[in-house]
């Protein structure tokens, strides 16, 4: 941040009084400017088959970062919506998913990129899904299938090995957790 | 928002292309400006004596809005932590608690000012707390104690329901729901 969002001239960085952190403050208009996490929501889309066979859908991504490789549906959350909304655009918006019984399930802070992602599990109650603008494909995979080597990134590992585990007790938890995000050299 | 954080220049409201939603964008270095909700993260304080009777702590507040009407401890999540390191800090900042236990509670989406608060059950370890600069007083109370006409927002009445409800079981579920902010006249 340069410049001032109400006066257009250029901030400083300092403490505020009665704060103890540095904020951006325009010399000007002496505005403050806070900055704070963002919220990502998503889902984990289940699909049960008449066998009672488990799967789980991704979406192999069509969008950098991490293009091509695969992911559950998830986005930011906008202003004007619930984190349970958020979560059900982001599934249409990828992967053109009718879903039910959504459950909120993962809670991961990403402290080091100031990013909190929230998943629901949900059930796939038509499977008349289809990628969306930002996906190549959109595909089910079972435990034995998931191209755990091909994921796009480890929150998406982790809440699915939640799954996987609790999914022998059959008891889902809201598993709260902090994840710290390794940038890998190109 | 008038002015471009990047450039100094003035921003216009438009929709992006691949995008469906009004947006910021600079008329000169097109930068596109995303606004979305922000995390308010807090803590549920329960005190337990050596009866076994539960008292929850609240804090009456010194600051605008709703001065002088109790509150649990709450407030902004910051960059740079997790959501359940947030709920600690404001649990010192605004009563100096010592807590163990915590455990995710509450999380209620305030759709019409985008505000998503989450709010952490915990167990107050030390009897010795005190009111932090946001606080006039901090105080203990049983259910029967609780000043329900003097609260200051309805989702921290709501958290106090949900617990003394879900207290009958001994169940702590975590709740998330939606709310939308009434404003009152003045």
């Amino acid at each position: 941040m340069k410049f001032c969002t109400y006066c257009g001239e250029k901030v400083s960085v300092g403490i505020p009084e009665n704060d103890n952190r540095e904020r951006f403050i325009c010399i000007s208009c002496e505005t403050i400017h806070y900055q704070n996490p963002n919220i990502v929501a998503g889902v984990l889309p289940i699909y049960k088959n008449t066998e009672g066979e488990d799967k789980v859908l991704l979406c192999k991504r069509a969008i950098e970062p991490r293009y091509g490789y695969w992911t559950l549906p998830a986005g930011f959350m906008e202003n004007g919506e619930s984190v349970e909304e958020a979560a059900l655009r982001e599934s249409v918006e990828e992967a053109n998913l009718t879903l039910d019984n959504m459950q909120l399930y993962t809670i991961m802070s990403l402290v080091n990129i100031n990013q909190v992602y929230m998943m629901f599990k949900a059930d796939i109650t038509d499977k008349d899904f289809s990628p969306g603008i930002e996906s190549l494909e959109t595909e089910l995979f079972s435990e034995d299938e998931i191209p755990w080597d091909e994921l796009a990134f480890p929150i998406m590992t982790k809440t699915l090995q939640h799954y996987f585990e609790d999914r022998k007790s059959q008891v889902y938890p809201v598993h709260n957790f902090v994840h710290q995000v390794q940038f890998s050299k190109k």
